[in-house]
């Protein structure tokens, strides 16, 4: 059992609100993160792939194919995106960094073969760091 | 003659854009980031400061005020905003990262002393970063 | 579970000695570290909080309150303090990166919900790192 | 139980290919890392050591002592060598970062007292990481 | 007047001597820089870019571009080969930190537009940095 | 003419104060940095050199070279020492990051061929730096 990581980016503009909750609570709780025009990030994300490494090639994955997988997966989705209006993944669901790594930890779930466990690291900026690995 | 540095960060959505131009050339020329929703970045702000050290204190520039009059003059303005929607700086002025450095060296100049020197370097990613000194 | 992280940094001053150990012995095991003058560090800590994450509001905690937490338990014991003197924590106590990160998970265990799980992340330099769970 | 890491760095030259393969299998799997004449890498490396800490130093382990076994064991074998051709590890095995993360745990193993638990952490670059402990 | 930059990396091996050295000679100077089996780097490549802002993009030059042209100059050229054995630029010329700055700075001035002036700034490893402007 | 730094770090303990100003003096302009039992930081130290480069080596200045002078005269001086009461260069001089930064100037200046122009940079946190060329 190894860990493998691949260390990508994207920039994308988001509000953290409850359509249901009135602007007062809603500042009250999310402060100028709801800011109701958005704000933005250069999301940094870590998405690291545990397995037995295959002995013919020494590779645990091929990281230009995990590479190729977040780019068709995560960035080609969210990058240069405002994660509330663009992203039905966010439709109903508030785009903390809680939330984008569980999303994103379902959606690299679902394109990668099974025998591989998974893990999300996130940073909103560089003190702010969300992890999740599904369990 | 010393130069000093602090050096902040801030948060925002904005969209390249020119309102006179049509879909098909803001998308020719500005791609992704004339995305109608917005994105956003983590901009990383260092502001630095030419003069003579005082020979009393040893400081060219308490590095506390420094920080206060950022924080007041760009962190304040510009954090947790839509820096075309929120901030009229930029409602007549594209908000490239040239533009947005050159409007904070203009905001930092009418707020020093102008016995200072000025220059500003702004990451608008870890790869994209512009200098300007006023010059 | 989900964790997230709050990073933050504080510099102090320190020096490893054992008062009951003579100055050969002290020199022999913590050589330039036994400086009776002091020497200091830049600390760069990581707070990691894990638990569950609220659906209503998508924060397993909201990083503004561990902010305030971290800053009022940490920040404001350590920063810009001679660790061996001026903090009683470490009056019988060795001030090593591992004793230190051992003191904030203490600290920040006390002043934090037990329905978290937390672990520390110390730079003492930008090589030397310590991890610290309780366990 | 705690975790200290020391991190180092070292910079090789390598090649990933299986001599066994035909040139067109070695370019399909292994593309330009097949480079014949090779390429490069700024390892950077952590090596993690668990354990108890001396309540008499408040050392896991001297950092100092740490260091100097990851330099004899490690970036004097390693550093500013062509792993393939200078390097009787790699002799029979692919360098991937996998192997050289596995190789630097079992070199590292053998050398530090069966009381420690270790782990690697090895960045091949800014955005490829392996992380191996032995299990 | 303002300047933009764009950060790239690329991953190479090399070898500092010179065949018309004794190897006695060679070791003395370039010490085990000179490893006749080479050993390799990750370059940190910044490229700035002088000039005017075009008032109605906004841009001084668009960093698509730039990226595209220091792709094709640099990157394509560089990154996993062997500076020596690879590359007739270093065919006649040591490819020290010093002499690939020079070099990549007159691969970029042959491809750039005269109205633009350029610097170069060069990681051969994150303590070995090298600034050329072509002055 | 061409550019070249060494990067380096050391960590020192200091205060802020002025022997012949009042305690209430002292602590209305150096704040927490006036504690009288010290506080310290991780110091980054870059040393920039500038000439030609010769063109028998291809090297400006062997980096090794540099590296021994910086750890002769900056490194063995300061780090791990308390820089009011260990080093005579602080007897009389406010230990601030600028007069560091001067200090450091001038002794690598003294140490350094005339032939060299230099440029120091100095770091005394992630967001406080210095930056000094003796003009």
């Amino acid at each position: 059992m190894i860990k493998v990581c691949r260390r990508s980016t994207f920039n994308s503009a988001h509000r953290l609100f409850r359509p249901d909750w009135s602007d007062e609570k809603n500042n009250a709780v999310f402060d100028k993160c709801n800011n109701p025009n958005y704000h933005g990030h250069n999301y940094t994300l870590e998405v690291w792939v545990s397995g037995e490494v295959d002995p013919e090639t020494g590779y645990l994955i091929d990281l230009k194919i995990l590479k190729t997988i977040i780019q068709k997966e995560i960035i080609d989705r969210f990058d240069h995106r405002n994660l509330n209006l663009d992203c039905p993944e966010f439709e109903q669901l508030n785009p903390t960094a809680e939330n984008i790594a569980a999303v994103i930890y379902r959606l690299m779930r679902e394109a990668m073969d099974k025998k591989y466990e998974l893990s999300i690291t996130l940073w909103e900026t560089e003190n702010n760091i969300v992890y999740f690995d599904g369990k």
